[in-house]
């Protein structure tokens, strides 16, 4: 049994039905010791990549054995097969439809190992075709942090999907990447991170780097306060990405800026 | 005293004010062991019909003897009764205004017993006429979950108030129903259901069956990526409802459905 | 270490992000028995006012010895200091940028302790400079959970920042406030509180009031079904404010009240 065991939920259930929270019931009728942590119920609908992005970013904050549960999940119902992914230190449970690829990424590809949950015994024993995080991936979590042997669960998998998170591209003298997301306070977080400005420039601070996106020409603060005008600027977040932002305001809508839009960085 | 109780909050509060926090910090004051899961705080200003819908929908999800609270209750601080209902496997805590119907639709009427709750030395001592749910509700709740016992906390009642459901009308070669729900996703939930099918066609599958939502005469098929097209097509869903829906699309808003739209089935 | 310990978040960061939830996760990470509520995560962005409102009318519901994290923080990662705030019965944690004035105002000044957090070894190691609350706030907040002495977070300090709430003006015949927010339902609450009509005319009812709201004259009634018309009316709320509403329906937008509207209560 994992000692306090502990599940996340990252869905694009949204908050108005009761899904979220009848998978938690389900959780507690197996499991009752477990804490469930909702990371995000607002995943924009059948976005796996903005899901992916979303776990990737999440999950190294929590407790080791901590298991995730996504589920972003257009092919519910079809042959899309349900799957248990295993880190050595953490633990996530969802469709294999590329909603792990940043997880994939970030660990070491010796150090993964996926098991396609076929052991029906641990799903709810009447299940339906529209609603696998209630009837597999729920249950299957449940039995997980109550000590069941993860290879007990089904059949390890080598093809699993692995989608294609866009990354920068990175020069001698120039770094070219994209907005990768807006948050809800408008700042736009680029898909360019402190490793690669490490990679243009070893040991340069900000006033080294010239940084355009679109038509603007940001300056790299240290953090948002650092510059109180109404101008654009970009600052290395907490999550070690190049973001642009405006002080109290909205970035995306005053610079008209959205997802997909190019990014460089090049040296002074 | 339960062991490793769960309180389920129901609310139409929203996510904005801190009203749903308030209960559980109540909770926690009197039993702190309380695990807390939000079904949703969404359900559409004083809708009690969609309140009851919601709850019966859930609470067969969740552990034995799990408490759950429900409060849309725009006649707060009236005549209205506070009260509690056992049902033997579950207890539901919130306003004598109809939003345990399905509840009490679905169990025998024999099993349920209903108490108003009366005994004010289990609310709060100092109680306002706006917020039941913290001052009444709430701490009935964490002193059952305590172990008090039932009887304790009020006068059992037999005219409680049960509000009507709409139920489709079956007939030997007919169906008649109504869209009952739409879901975040724009998927159409009628108020038809498998045993209703069952009626009309027993052991038959999708291929018998004629349905008619407005003038539109959509296929039922068994997962929702079954038809990738953008046509209305039908499935029956995880709570054993018929809904209809568009893969990856909003069925509601392209075809524009709303609830009380007609629904009908019949034998090919 | 502290008996079950409960810590509270408040935030202006959405629902959409994970940032709540990766607060979550660095709490459980550092101790493993502490229940998280969220108070709410939809305070309007940056506005400190809002956040101050909420948890000062918030805290008291809750268990003695709760910490309440707050974080509406648009100076994050700039000179101002993040605080422990200590009241001899909550503990809350945040920016000092004001967002803890309304505890100030509820606390005898003599029973507060305010605390510069300057001890590094109790965040996490590496920090970023936009996102406080995972890296400095939810690591304190857990090791004060886990039971480390207040003391050791960093340095007593008296020159905290105290952000002025419109209060009322009572004299004889006259209480002058105003609207001070707007609920979900729409519901108008003002600043103005039992206590000040307690001044105006100790002991009187309802009746003896002359409440004006714009250019309209509602009834104080006792609760909102006491007024089933859709002519406004004002009742006082379960936090004890004169609040302003009309029967199953929107008082701000029917009667076109917004945040900062003038409020006069004379006798009749």
């Amino acid at each position: 049994m994992l000692n306090k065991p502990v599940i996340t939920l990252t869905t694009d259930f949204g908050l108005q039905d009761p899904f979220a929270g009848i998978m938690k019931g389900v959780i507690l009728g197996i499991h009752p010791d477990v804490k469930t942590v909702d990371i995000t119920h607002n995943i924009q609908r059948h976005n796996i990549t903005e899901a992916s992005r979303v776990i990737g970013m999440s999950y190294e904050s929590f407790p080791l054995m901590t298991i995730h549960i996504v589920v972003v999940d257009p092919g519910v119902g079809s042959q899309r097969r349900p799957i248990l992914v295993i880190t050595g230190d953490h633990f996530f449970i969802g469709p294999d439809n590329g909603v792990f690829s940043t997880v994939y990424e970030k660990e070491h590809v010796d150090s993964i190992k996926v098991i396609h949950l076929t052991s029906t015994e641990y799903f709810l024993p009447v299940r339906g075709s529209t609603f696998h995080g209630r009837d597999i991936f729920a249950p299957v979590a449940a039995w997980l942090a109550k000590g069941t042997d993860p290879v007990a669960f089904g059949i390890p998998i080598a093809d699993y999907t692995n989608i294609e998170i866009t990354k920068p591209v990175v020069s001698d003298n120039l770094i070219t990447g994209e907005i990768a997301s807006i948050d809800v306070f408008g700042n736009c977080i680029s898909n360019i991170k402190t490793a690669d400005l490490e990679k243009l420039a070893p040991g340069e601070t900000g006033n080294s780097f010239n940084i355009q996106l679109s038509l603007n020409q940001p300056d790299l603060v240290k953090c948002y306060s650092d510059n109180k005008s109404s101008a654009l600027s970009s600052v290395i977040n907490s999550f070690g990405q190049l973001e642009f932002f405006i002080f109290k305001g909205s970035a995306a809508e005053k610079y008209n800026i959205t997802v997909g839009d190019s990014v460089t960085v090049t040296l002074e």
